[in-house]
């Protein structure tokens, strides 16, 4: 079997050594977020939203938040992945290009505006649906970076509260995710064991 | 700017119309997922599991389930995409192959066991975490599958007990995504709009 996201998948590795002196470029930057941006998301309200931490003052005051894990000030870069629970303003958006482009009409309309009502009036059910798209996202976003010969590190190890207030996010967000974002400087050790797909994978219902 | 993973991320839609004769192979299945596995996870954790739904009776009780969604019951597969919330077990298994390894010692396995105690004692908290991990295997499953030239469309409006109470999911799991999967019958309609990189990308710190 012969294919290139398998190759890919398996040249990502979560690496937390960085070369300290190669940079990530506005141009690379560019380049993965035209990437990002096709990832599926629940209604194409893509509620992600990305901060992108390269200076070293701020690296420090995120490393801070973060279990003083050293490569999230190695890092060329750090994405702090966050996603909105109150989509109102960008279903706004998103509903007129639709019906722009004829692929909503007025009941659907009407049904899209009650779910997007339904999402923002509970707290935790914003929070697990913009978790689920924003995932994706950062998914995508590893990907790419790998496909661009950059290498990346996902963490979830940190104090959103304290990520939240260092740099500015408003409380209608979720901090899901920290991505580091740089060239790995040396290969990282053996990679971590995964289970098999019989493990993985039932066949039409569940079973233990 | 030529890059095949940009392509891949271009080249799939959600897709809703389906040749209903052309089915998903148990070989094709085998190899999406051996692609699937290399999805970097919290604590190598790996939390998600698949149901692979094929069987025209199971994908009608899926549907009714689904909001009568007609492609759940036309794709010639539906992926149930789930995530448990007590790794405990799993963790055992992911903790011994790091101290086979040598990357995990004794300090670092105190830390790794106060931290999956600490996921498993709280829903809400065990929730958010497994969405995140099992998002990303979920958007790694769309770009395989379209990798080796399938179709898929995630959803997420479905009635989650229903499902569970359908396919025999333990209570201690999350019903993260449904994804169905097969061979488009038509192209999908204009893509919808995308948000930009100003839209989307914040430099340094979060901005209006």
């Amino acid at each position: 079997m012969k294919n290139s996201l398998l190759e890919l998948m398996k040249k990502r590795r979560s690496i937390r050594d960085y070369n300290t002196r190669r940079k990530v470029t506005d141009s690379k930057l560019k380049q993965l977020f035209e990437i990002v941006k096709y990832t599926p998301s629940s209604y194409n309200l893509q509620p992600w939203e990305f901060i992108v931490v390269r200076s070293a003052k701020n690296k420090k005051r995120l490393r801070a938040c973060a279990n003083n894990q050293r490569h999230v000030e190695e890092a060329s870069a750090v994405i702090i992945v966050i996603g909105t629970t109150q989509p109102g303003k960008i279903a706004e958006a998103v509903a007129e290009d639709r019906m722009k482009k004829g692929t909503m009409g007025k009941a659907k309309k009407a049904s899209f505006d009650a779910a997007i009502a339904r999402i923002g009036a509970d707290r935790h059910r914003a929070t697990i649906w913009t978790t689920k798209s924003t995932s994706l996202a950062a998914m995508s976003l590893m990907l790419a970076a790998q496909s661009m010969g950059m290498d990346s590190c996902p963490l979830e190890g940190f104090d959103a509260e304290c990520v939240k207030k260092e740099f500015a996010i408003p409380s209608n967000y979720e901090v899901v995710m920290l991505i580091t974002l740089g060239y790995r400087s040396k290969e990282p050790p053996e990679r971590p064991m995964r289970f098999s797909y019989q493990q993985k994978v039932h066949s039409e219902m569940y079973s233990d």
